[in-house]
């Protein structure tokens, strides 16, 4: 007979004891639990810890008589929070929360300290955007591909037309990215019920053209997601060069503004690589450009003619005009000293940008807060 | 120094094995596999092992000389399959799947075998319907409240007027529950584009009217979700007195049909029930019902209109007409009596009705095939 049970509807012993992990107090400190009568040391391992090396930080729990496994932090700041723990020496995701995000084949467990900048990434009580996945035809690669869109509240109901932003994520992301670990609509349902963004659509494509969809999303199955294909795909130039069905296929299905000043288009690393890249192939078609911890410093990896004379199209770009072109990077960000170099290419041919430096390096703490401050400076 | 890591990406030991869990063989079985060089047990429950009375069944994994866990399976019928490991009595999570579905509180990975039923569960390469998560206003309940809809391939590119499936979920589930466990989306594609299904939009809301949304989709945040209070909202009467505001929504909203025979609704276990009440009290309304492992013997928990008179409103509902009622019900299913009793009722007002029995009790095993023999039937 086996004690313990992995069917919550069925077990006995763990119903009678109601864990709540992580239980957050007023102070903002936080506690984990974790019931693991048998296990001889148990760690939680996350994002608020300093990390030690190579090695990221984390912290020891203690057991008490019932098996019982604790931790409480310091107070913390404002921020989504992941975390998992480690039982004698095997990641455990934490069985009472059921939260959870994955980055490429990495799933933690994750909970948002409110009070701050992190406010924006909860759901709040005010009018909500609709998400859809889609599909459209990527006639350039021959394919259906699928994305996300989101619509601020009130499209629906109106005939109005809205801008389009465009945000792309990096060589470790999908179309699933900017949802999930970015808190994207939430972030856009906030700050348009504060009234400091336009009401807009926002558009997540899918930037590896090597994948038609996220994981488990295609005819490919449940795989396990693997970093070296999807670094293949993303810097060939295929993004860039089919980006136009993209466009297409937004200004074809929904109620949007098709001029210059009505169009965004943002990303982070790989992401904004292919910002940088699609806005200065396609010079006339936005007047918004963000550049968030961007791989601006990639050489092109084939001869494909989104990368030829490079610097002649970002001239161009420049001579047309553009009312924003965005960057930021954090102060220990790997890709720091490329974008100190692309920054100096733009001051050489006196291309006028906003650039944001902030602390930390290349996290999803950092592109959440670059897209709360971008957003609001759009379409206005 | 910590050997392991939970952090993927930085992950030494872990990174020069990739082991893939779990690996299904061209005969159908599977291998589990998990690394845990310091455990003293390690089993794998899943449902396609049976239950030894009320105690999930399970298997033993062996150690390898590097302590990697495994076990094998017998060859497996076609099928979505959930599973979790227990270490020394720990439930653990599978680190190498990053696909995992929450029923309640309760996350599991999963696996699908395809060759068989499952082939409708998986994601081919067919047109693919949109999947949208909006917010529609319950002016009855007085609150916004989220629903997911499914839209088949075409419609965005289409003028054309779609019929419209209601589909619900039971008392432990949300708007979500049709999509991750029910597969919903996989077998609306898989049938439309085998010619099987009439292309339809499928609106899937939420049943529980103490809640807006799932869990995490609200102003609640990221709580521990909990069926008792989930029990009460669900069997008051008003998710069955406010689904008018569903319908408007939708109908107002969306490209569709707004006639009888373009209007079906089915539901599983409490969503069943609120089928069986909702088709009652708008007796002209769905020209097609399912009552999939229906709740239909729950006494009414207040003195809700909806639930008075219902042996009248269902006599005026069979005098009405309508082109299908549908009931299925697996044969261990511990609502069967409830459910022959149902019956008996509408034997007795020579209501007909279509029945299908299946093996099994009340699972979404069973939720799925139902649905996959009920979409066929829709307006036609």
């Amino acid at each position: 007979m086996i004690g313990t049970s992995v069917f919550a509807q069925q077990s006995f012993d763990f119903s009678r004891r109601n864990i709540i992990s992580p239980e957050i107090s007023s102070s903002n400190t936080v506690t984990f639990k974790l019931l693991a009568p048998n296990a001889k040391e148990v760690k939680v391992s996350g994002d608020w810890i300093p990390s030690e090396g190579w090695i990221p930080g984390s912290k020891s729990l203690t057991k008490d008589e019932n098996g019982i496994w604790s931790y409480t932090t310091e107070p913390l700041a404002s921020e989504l929070y992941s975390y998992s723990f480690n039982v004698d020496g095997l990641k455990v995701l934490d069985p009472n929360n059921v939260y959870a995000n994955r980055d490429i084949a990495n799933v933690m467990n994750i909970f948002i300290i409110g009070g701050g900048q992190a406010d924006l990434y909860k759901v709040s009580n005010v009018p909500h955007g609709s998400v859809t996945r889609t599909w459209y035809n990527s006639e350039t690669l021959g394919v259906s591909r699928r994305l996300t869109i989101y619509t601020p509240p009130g499209y629906e109901g109106s005939t109005e037309k809205y801008p389009v932003f465009y945000l792309l994520h990096g060589a470790g992301g999908d179309e699933e990215a900017w949802m999930a670990l970015g808190r994207a609509s939430q972030i856009l349902d906030n700050l348009i019920a504060q009234g400091k963004a336009k009401p807009m659509i926002v558009v997540m494509p899918n930037g590896h053209t090597a994948n038609t969809s996220a994981p488990g999303e295609s005819d490919k199955g449940l795989y396990k997601p693997d970093m070296s294909t999807m670094m293949r795909s993303g810097f060939a130039g295929e993004m860039e060069s089919s980006f136009k069905d993209i466009i297409k296929f937004v200004e074809s299905t929904y109620r949007v503004k098709t001029d210059k000043e009505n169009r965004a288009i943002a990303g982070l690393s790989m992401g904004g690589l292919h910002s940088m890249v699609i806005s200065a192939n396609y010079p006339n078609t936005f007047d918004y450009v963000g550049l968030f911890s961007a791989a601006t410093g990639i050489d092109p990896r084939n001869n494909s003619e989104m990368y030829k004379d490079f610097d002649a199209k970002l001239k161009k770009q420049k001579e047309n005009g553009l009312k924003l072109y965005w960057i930021g990077m954090g102060k220990s960000d790997f890709l720091y000293n490329s974008g100190t170099e692309f920054r100096k290419k733009l001051d050489g041919i006196g291309m006028e940008y906003t650039y944001r430096e902030s602390d930390g390096g290349h996290i999803w703490k950092n592109w959440r807060i670059y897209l709360t401050e971008f957003v609001p400076l759009l379409f206005k």
